[in-house]
């Protein structure tokens, strides 16, 4: 086992409204005090991470205090040599927001949306953030005919156009990540998983300016399968940037540490982001998005912000002794994994000689496919016990 | 309140399988004698179906019969008028297909797969069936390591390509349609929901010749709703065919008649495949894909394939009536639900002058939405108490 | 169909917080000013109610205003006749009980949450309420080892016992009924379903003191059948009282007006509590328990809140319709509903003379259930099809 | 790490019908040869197995062979001193109990369930089996109105006590456990989970012959948590049996091999298991229920259920190293774990005491409770990083 003290090359990030959130749910106010922003940035430095994200909101509450508190998070940043490496919008708290943003069904929400959208892509760009993530919380409907579903797609296609055009013609560095969720706020929220931001995408001007920011616990709120989601992601070479956190399946949104929750989803997350099995393999931060939950004094906060890291880094180092045993290489080979690469269909060979060829069928369907003892294997490197 | 008897323009269809199902699960036996397929066809036609659909399998399971059966099966169709609207291959009941049909990691398995598809594909051709549908049940994993996603999508793409280019040398009008689900009998499924099978769909040689099959029960599955999910389909122009039935949410899939399980949604899907809030509508068969439960006799089997199409009219006329009704109407004017048809960026205007212009974001913050009123009127239509 | 206007008869009741609820929840602060729950009283009044209930932090959350507000209370309940039929204290909002009240880790808070329910116990003695309700929201955890499940069950059963043991000391007519909950503020809520609930209750020194008051969405969030386990309920003699609300399965507690969600299972929750196919029906307040959606004005909250007694009455009609049809009664002997009424082993008989009997074992697997076209009745009646 | 060998001390146990089974599932048949029961027993014995369980369909399926399988059946317990140390009677898989066995609304089915039943009970007695499952897989219902809940109830209890009856007059040695599950293959199961099971046999003439047996996939399907339901089943005293697999949460029942699945949550259970915090632990077997993969040949089968055990020892290894970890008890102190044991009312105290205290409310509000550290540190234990 490496040491699994944090580095700089392991590019550790952090929401500033994840260590700062103070515990307001719907059942309660907050249970903890105001953490300033910019003493979170120190201490997050301190604990390892390299970079901070945040949404205007989080930053800059207060448009009297916003010179000054720039200064002084400019001076946190230059101090600890963390980046601001993401930045996004607050498009969901305050109420103007309570019907949607960019697909409000109100004209002037819509507008006022999108041009809080275009400042912060001014903040972003000037904090020196080559992403800009979206997150689209309060897009969406608790009821059938409150919301013309191919009229949003429209607007929030348009909006990313115009957002796409203007980063273009400011000659910024930054490329937009779509947060995909189900629901929750909203009863049903648009774009709701991987799958859904993807294929919005590939109907946009510019798809190459827009990818996706998935994050673990809104793939699982839907049961579905977060390593192989960003797999996909991966493939369409949409893996722009992720959340990582912890969940429970279909239930509220836990948010909880990464590496709580879901644990062997954890691992095939990590595995998945180093690439897995084939080549194309993550390169972006390792962000983390969660809520150090609202039981917790300040205390509680740190210890899970260290946590994420330390299991982060726990969990990479089972997943590459995993990746370079050769007890997994001869179980793999056993699986046939690689051949999945190899085309089903020949060079120079045609349909009509693959319909020609016999196949040994009751043969083929007694085979032994050894995937049980594959993954007892990935458990086992989970486990440490290898 | 319309006459609830189906007529051919109700263009009502189901699988073969669907009344043909005997019955067998995890825990048990077929509780149902076999149903002749052809003999399944007179019957449904005198219920009121327009056509009928198949996978190989459920038609002609044995070689040895096989131009007999497809003799009595094209005379049933000529005696009863009905189409074959839709073909399908079953790539899931064999064990060869065990671990993956089209994307086993097995190369023979996929060759096999492949093929069995092209035979099909002819055989739908003959039968003059213009929608191929692809339900990939066994595509799919349990674990982790077992199979490489990037990989597998490659292998899905490759066979989707080599189809649409064996179709457009044939000379075949057909299309295909790709059928998501998030899970069982695997424990994971590729391209689980409408949207991961949307975005495979942009990747390919011809994305015009591939859209997709959507089921109800599917989608519900990963607790997503199904309006919502077709209408984006439809947004992609995309929803070449649909599934209907009922479900339950996130549990196993329940297959229920077509009004069973979550009624609301079935409105809400009724309401969308005529186009809802917009124009664009869906223009295809009416399919069910269901299974009377395990307990019912034939009687059961019978009276659940009337039902689902008494239930499909009468939810008809319930949302033809609310989308007519002028209390309606000035609940959409109300909720603004039209108004996001309009772009959010006026002709001419600059982001400028969108950034320029003030907005009032208190007064919207307070402004009244009206959705539960509107939604009421909704529930108020399905109950027919208006 | 009836008037759908509610009468005292009806017995509606209304939480103070459902139309007071401000709209705060994790993603944004309140979206509608504070309601004084005073005025709020003489308008549930005015749209039909006949009871309110409450938290002591609903309308008493400013000590120094106690007697005032009370005062200005009673006088709105003696001005429009509404009754004070359930009262609750609130032991989750306030951080003194982020780790929990009743099973709190910390003993002086245990301490502190049980005088405050005292304190309330005697608040609803001298407002009249019958029925005290108990909703552990923070009674649980987010992890495995932070809770000893046994001793918090100890300290559950030790606070019951000893309420009980006050309210009969000071000769109280009030009963306790406990809220089940699976998740929601906290990760795992002890006494997560309507079943869990029960047995503690079996424990207790006085069990009939103790009861429940089950909350539709709450069950739906573990995927459970509502009206299944209200009827279990009542077969221990146990649904002391009732929450009704709408959901969409396992996800966040959504909390929408009775009707919306699944429309289908408030059918069955109405016939349930009309007492079904049996007697042993419901006789309590129709109590709604949920939340105006945060984007709705405050025309929006009164609309909503008209429409869950609207609701109501409509599947009350319905319901009633239905179990009056003569062909649902021949639907349910076809499928021998009332048969399992009869018990298994006649009087008089021996479990020998059972087990000497022939059964015909294959006719009896080939007999119809007749249960889908008596569930096809049941929907044409909510449907108003007859 | 101790060595993961099974020896007899860990009492573990397999059900025939897990490695037997041939992967028949609604979509697809058998993949995989009838496994000899006998043939079974012998190398679940050399796997390390003490004991096997069985239905009555799983050994004797054929009438005419009972005598000899028996004969033979008991020379393999012989020759490898394995135990049956549980027996249950399959009442779901013959048609004849397509709409129920025991809470079957036909009075001739119910009657021939109960038969059956009674039969297997003098089996089980014959074999030396002590506990007697009853799982209902096929009591419930898709709809509201087929199944009269209430009178389903009445039904259940009277098989219970006719039970128990006798068991008592034949002075056997076997207790009755239930297995809750909440859905599939019916729509509805009543019974759902652990709570609504135990509140039944609080209802029982002799609640101390019936417990449970519950089993990790069927609460985790309803989203429960595992070893809460399990640790409130100890505080009944009601864990009389355990069935042990591996669940991805609200989805159908995918009974994956123990370790599969949701690990923290086996990490939990197996705490639960060996009592947690407290001394009430279990003692009974360790019995897997699961069922190998559909795609594995017989090398997975046992290779599977090698697994199975191998993780329950190593995952008690790492429960006991984290009981045993100083640090873990600093932790837990922390947290005040322990202090839940303290009743809340102080000996010879009054409630009058209780309330006339003073509480400081803000300073409790503001504490540490040092859960998210425990919680790590169980994590590290599990990866075995401690």
């Amino acid at each position: 086992m490496n040491d699994l003290t944090p580095s700089p090359d392991d590019k550790f990030s952090f929401g500033l409204w994840t260590v700062g959130w103070q515990g307001v749910d719907v059942f309660g106010p907050a249970s903890r005090e105001l953490l300033d922003p910019v003493e979170a940035t120190y201490t997050l430095a301190e604990l390892g991470a390299s970079a901070v994200t945040l949404h205007d909101d989080d930053l800059l509450p207060d448009e009297g205090q916003r010179d000054a508190t720039l200064e002084r998070f400019e001076k946190a940043l230059s101090d600890t040599g963390l980046a601001v490496e993401m930045v996004t919008t607050n498009l969901f708290s305050h109420p103007v927001f309570k019907e949607g943003a960019l697909t409000a069904n109100n004209l002037q929400v819509r507008r006022y949306a999108l041009s809080k959208v275009l400042r912060n892509v001014d903040l972003a760009a000037s904090l020196g953030a080559k992403t800009f993530v979206l997150w689209g919380g309060r897009e969406g409907a608790e009821h059938g005919a409150g919301k013309d579903v191919q009229a949003a797609l429209d607007r929030y296609a348009e909006s990313l156009n115009l957002l796409c055009a203007y980063v273009r013609e400011q000659g910024y560095d930054i490329r937009f990540a779509l947060e995909p969720k189900p629901n929750e706020p909203r009863g049903d929220i648009l774009l709701p998983t991987i799958g859904h931001a993807l294929a919005l995408i590939s109907e946009l001007d510019e798809p190459r300016m827009v990818g996706l920011n998935p994050e673990v616990g809104h793939e699982e709120m839907a049961g579905l399968n977060f390593a192989q989601g960003i797999s996909q992601a991966l493939w369409h070479d949409k893996l722009f940037h992720v959340d990582l956190n912890g969940q429970h399946g279909p239930r509220f949104d836990q948010d909880l540490r990464f590496g709580a929750g879901n644990l062997r989803g954890a691992f095939w997350t990590v595995d998945a982001l180093l690439g897995g099995g084939t080549t194309n393999a993550y390169d972006g931060y390792i962000h983390f998005d969660y809520k150090p939950p609202r039981a917790e004094a300040m205390d509680g906060v740190w210890d899970s912000a260290r946590s994420c890291m330390r299991n982060y880094l726990a969990l990479r180092d089972r997943v590459q002794a995993f990746r370079a045993d050769p007890d997994v290489h001869a179980a793999l080979d056993a699986a046939e994994v690689a051949t999945l690469r190899t085309p089903t269909l020949a060079d120079g060979e045609s349909l009509a000689d693959l319909r020609a060829a016999t196949y040994d069928v009751d043969g083929l369907a007694r085979r032994s496919v050894g995937m049980e003892a594959l993954d007892q294997l990935a458990l086992e490197h989970l486990m440490g016990l290898r």
